[in-house]
C-alpha cells in the first residue's frame, strides 16, 4: 500500500486535517457504543483472553510471506488466508483464481440489515535479512519506547498486523457469545505490492460482486496512531500508475543493442541521450508540472471545502518539523505551507523514481549504454483514470517523435474519493470520537491504494482505512507492529482489537 | 588505457588505416635489421633462453596487483616496478612521489646517439575473482584457439605482458653481450587506470623532465595483433574527461536532501528531473553533437591527408561485420561508412556513461530521489585542452542556471598528435616492414591515453604506442598475454621480445 510510505515519518504533520474529533483525550476512552450494548466487558473479556491466540496467530501468518513479485509461497498464503477466514467465521469461503495469483473470498451473513466490507491483502514486501536486527519471520517482541513491546516481522504492520487484529475482534465477539451487528464480506489479494494487477478480477466475479455491491462502505484494517493517538480519516487517495520507460537500440533502430566503447559516441547514436530528449517533454522545465498533451482534460480541482480542511489543517502546524523531517528548505514555487499543502492533494504529477543507463558503479567506465531506463510514478487526481493515463502518456510520446520509446507499465490505480457524508466516513469519525481518538479529516492523499477497485462501477462503494493501534516499517527492514502498549493514548493489540468491535457496533446504531 | 576497450572486439574494422605495409606476408619475417647487425642471432638465443625467467617474472608481477581505486599494493607496486627496472639494467632507479601514487624513472645511458623514451604503467584495473574461469592473480596458462598458450590473470595484456616483453628484450640483449643501440628514459606511473590524475608531476620533476626532452620519442609497449597479424600505427588520439554531474537538493537548496516519498513531488521539488534539465542543455536535440558553449572554438578539423588516410582504410571494407560486432543498424545521421570514420576521428562528443538515482532494483519503488548522477565522457580533439574543456562546461551550466549541478571530473587527458614524418612514427613504420608485419596508419584513434603528457609542452615529444604480440580482456575477466603463438602471423612473447630488440636497432639506423 503506497501511502504508507510517505506517511510514515511525518503524516501528522503532512495531511493534519480539519475535524480533529477528541483532541483532548489524553487516555483511551470506554469503548462507548459497546458500554451502551452491554456487551463490552465480555467481549474485552474475551479479546484479553484471546490475546495469545491472537499473538500466535500473527506470528504464524509471518512466518508464511508470500510475495507476488517473487511468486514465493503464493498458493500457500492463499490457502492460509482462506483458513484464517474460516477459524474466525466466516462461510462459504472460497480461493478464486485470476489470470495471477489467487484471491480470497468469504461472508458471514448474520440477517443484520447493515454490511461492512473488509479488504485483506495477504502479501508482503520483499526483504533482505541482512537488513533485519532479528530474523524478518520470526516474529521477536521488542520494546520500542514511547509505545511499547512489539512484534518485528515483514508484514507485521503492513498489513498482517492490523489484519490480526480485525480478526481478532471477530474471535472475541463470538467468545464472548455476542451478537454480531453487522453482516461481513471479506475479500482479499495477493499481489498488492506489486499493484493490485489482478484484483479487479476478484472483485468483480459475479458472487463476490454481488456481495460487495451491498455493502455499506469497504475498509483495509489500518494501525498508524503517532505518539499522540491521532489518526487520520482520509476523505480520498490520488490514483498512480508505475511504469519504466525504455530507450533502447534494439527498439529504436539507431544506436547499440548492447553497451559499447564509449569512444564510438562520434559515429554512433546514444540511447541515453534519446531516453532524456523524451524525458524532458514530459514536464515544465521546472520539473514540477506534467506536460504531457492533454493531462489536464479531466482534472477536477479541489473543492473549497476541501481547501478549506486543508487549510484549517495547516493551522496545526508542524511545517518546520515537517521540513525537517524530509530534508527540504522550500516548497515547489516557494509556496507557503498551506498553498504548499493544496498542491500536494490537488496537483498530478510526474516523478523520476529512479534512472539506471550504462555503468552504475563507483567512478566512470567508458561505454555508450545499448539501453537507458527512466523509472516512474505519475499521481492521478479525480476524475483521472490509469487508462487515460496510460494513453494519453503513449500518445504523447508518439506525437513527439518517440515511437520506439517503451512503456513498460507495471501497475496502478485510478483515484479514489470517499464523500464526507457517507456512512462510512461518518462511522469512522463516530468510531473514533468514542474511542477518545483525535482524527484528522484529510482531504485528499497524495498516496495511493486499489480503494479505486471499489469505489469505481461496477462496484460503486465507499472505502476507506480504519483502525487504531500503530506499527512501522512498512517496506522496510524491522517493521513492526505494536502488541502492549506502554502509552495511554495510543493502543496495543488488544484494544486496537476492541476498536474493530466498536466499528461494528456502531455502524449497526449509525442514523 | 581507454582506447584499448573500443577496438578489442573490432579494431581492425574500425579503424583500418591506409598504408597497408608487408600486408602480403603471411609468416613472420625474420628480424631484418637485426640480422643485418650480426647479433640477431646471439639475442634471439638469449631470448628463448630467458623466456621461462620471463613468463616467472610476469607472472610474480600479476599476483602482485597494484589498484589505485582500492588504494591497494601502491607502494608494493611502486618498489617492484623499480626492481623490475634495475633488474633489466636500468641506473639512477627512483621512487617519484606524487600527491598521490608514486611513479618510477630510471635510465640506461649508453652514450648512443638517440634516446628512446619508455612509458609504463604498473597498476592495473579492479576485478572481481568470481567472474573469471581461473584466479586472476594465479597467471594460469590456457590455450586460446587461433592464438595458442597464453597466460591469464589481470594485467596480463594491460600492460605487464607487453611491458615483461620490452624488459626481456632487455635482457636478452645484456644476455648476449651486444651492445644497446640507443639509450633509454623509463617513466612509469601507477595511476592510469585512474585517469594519470598525478602523472604529470612525474613527467615534470626536473630529473626527469630533462631526461624526457632529450627522448626521440616515447612509447607504450603494446600488444594488440590480431588473427592475420596486423597492428595499427596511431597519428594520434582524443583526448577525454570523465566526470560525474550530479543535481542534489544538498546542493541546490530546493528538493530533498535525500529521497522522500514520490507522492510528495507534488510539494517538493525533484533534483532528477533538474538533471534531466541540465543534460538536455549540453548536446543538439539528436544527442549527437556538444552544445556546450564555444566547444568548437579551437576544434581542428582533421586535414585533407588525415581524411584521405581514412578513407583510404574504409575501402578496406568490415562495415558489415563493424555493424554486427556492435550491435548497430546505422550510423549516425546515416552517414556511408566512410564518412561514419571520418566523423569518429573528427568530432568532439559528450557521452552518457550512465545514469544513477533513486531506486534502480527490478520493478519501481515510489521514492523521489534526493540526488541524481550523470556520468559523463567527453572526448576532445584538437586543439582543445581538458582545461579548457572543465572551464567551458562549467561555464555553460553557470549560464544556463545549472550553478549548483556539481561537477565532479575525476580524470582526463589532452588529445595528443603525432606527426606522419616524426622519427618516432617513421621508426614504428620501418620496424613493423621489417617484421612483416602489416601496419594501418590510422590518422586518428578515438579513444584516449595519457600521451599528452609527453606531446604537450613542456616534454613535447611524439608519443605512441609499439610492439607486437597478442592478448585480450583488457578491463575485463580472463585477461590474457599470448606466450606461445600457434599463429605464424602473430607474435608469442619470445617474438614480442625480439620486436622490441628490432625497434631499438631500427631507431639507431634510421636516417
Amino acid at each position: 500500500m503506497d501511502f504508507r510510505n510517505v506517511d510514515r515519518p511525518n503524516r501528522r504533520d503532512l495531511i493534519r486535517g480539519a475535524a480533529m474529533l477528541g483532541a483532548g483525550a489524553t487516555v483511551m476512552a470506554p469503548f462507548s457504543a459497546l458500554a451502551a450494548s452491554s456487551q463490552s466487558a465480555a467481549i474485552r473479556k474475551a479479546a484479553e483472553a484471546g490475546k495469545d491466540a491472537a499473538v500466535k496467530r500473527l506470528r504464524d501468518w509471518i512466518a508464511l510471506p508470500s510475495i507476488a513479485a517473487e511468486n514465493r509461497n503464493m498458493a500457500e498464503g492463499a490457502a492460509y488466508m482462506a483458513e484464517l477466514a474460516k477459524d474466525a467465521g466466516f462461510t462459504n469461503v472460497e480461493i478464486v483464481p485470476t489470470d495471477g495469483h489467487p484471491g480470497v473470498f468469504g461472508t458471514i451473513d448474520v440477517g443484520a440489515k447493515r454490511t461492512i466490507g473488509i479488504y485483506f491483502m495477504y502479501d508482503v514486501k520483499q526483504f533482505d535479512p541482512a537488513e533485519w536486527s532479528s530474523p524478518p519471520l520470526e516474529g521477536k517482541m521488542v520494546d520500542k519506547p514511547g509505545f511499547g513491546l512489539s512484534i518485528v516481522g515483514r508484514g507485521a504492520v503492513n498489513q498482517k498486523g492490523p489484519e490480526s487484529a480485525f480478526l481478532a475482534a471477530l474471535h472475541a465477539i463470538r467468545a464472548a457469545k455476542a451478537k454480531l451487528p453487522v453482516n461481513i464480506v471479506l475479500v482479499c489479494e495477493g499481489e498488492e505490492e506489486i499493484g493490485s494487477p489482478h484484483f479487479r478480477q476478484v472483485a468483480t466475479k459475479p458472487n463476490v460482486l454481488a456481495a460487495l455491491r451491498k455493502c455499506d462502505g469497504i475498509f483495509i484494517p489500518f494501525a498508524s496512531q503517532d505518539k499522540a493517538g491521532t489518526v487520520d480519516v482520509n476523505l480520498g487517495s490520488k490514483g498512480i500508475i508505475e511504469l519504466e520507460l525504455i530507450a533502447s537500440g534494439e527498439k529504436w533502430g539507431r544506436g547499440p543493442k548492447g553497451d559499447v566503447h564509449s569512444s564510438l559516441k562520434a559515429m554512433i547514436d546514444s540511447p541515453a541521450w534519446r531516453l532524456v530528449q523524451a524525458l524532458q517533454t514530459l514536464v515544465t522545465p521546472d520539473g514540477n508540472t506534467p506536460a504531457i498533451e492533454g493531462w489536464f482534460e479531466n482534472v477536477r480541482p479541489l473543492t473549497d471545502r476541501e481547501k478549506a480542511l486543508i487549510r484549517e489543517g495547516a493551522k496545526g502546524g508542524g511545517e518546520a518539523a515537517m521540513k525537517q523531517a524530509l530534508g527540504v528548505n522550500v516548497w515547489i514555487d516557494d509556496l507557503k505551507y498551506d498553498d504548499a499543502l493544496i498542491r500536494l492533494a490537488q496537483e498530478p504529477t510526474v516523478n523520476i523514481e529512479g534512472l539506471v543507463a550504462g555503468y552504475t558503479g563507483p567512478g566512470g567506465k567508458t561505454v555508450l549504454p545499448g539501453r537507458a531506463v527512466a523509472k516512474l510514478d505519475l499521481r492521478l487526481v479525480p476524475n483521472q483514470t490509469r487508462a487515460e493515463a496510460e494513453k494519453k502518456l503513449r500518445a504523447h510520446l508518439d506525437k513527439h517523435g518517440f515511437k520506439d520509446v517503451e512503456m513498460n507499465v507495471s501497475g496502478g490505480y485510478d483515484p479514489t474519493e470517499a464523500a464526507e457524508d457517507s456512512l462510512l466516513i461518518r462511522t469512522e469519525l463516530a468510531t473514533y470520537k468514542k474511542l477518545g481518538v483525535p482524527a484528522n479529516v484529510n482531504a485528499r492523499l497524495a498516496g495511493s491504494w486499489p480503494g479505486a477497485t471499489f469505489t469505481a462501477p461496477p462496484v460503486s462503494i465507499a472505502a476507506g482505512h480504519f483502525g487504531i493501534g500503530h506499527g512501522s516499517g512498512a517496506h522496510a527492514p524491522n517493521e513492526y507492529f505494536l502488541i502492549d502498549s506502554t502509552n495511554p493514548k495510543v493502543a496495543g493489540l488488544v484494544d486496537a482489537t476492541m476498536g474493530y468491535a466498536e466499528f461494528l457496533y456502531t455502524l449497526a446504531a449509525m442514523k
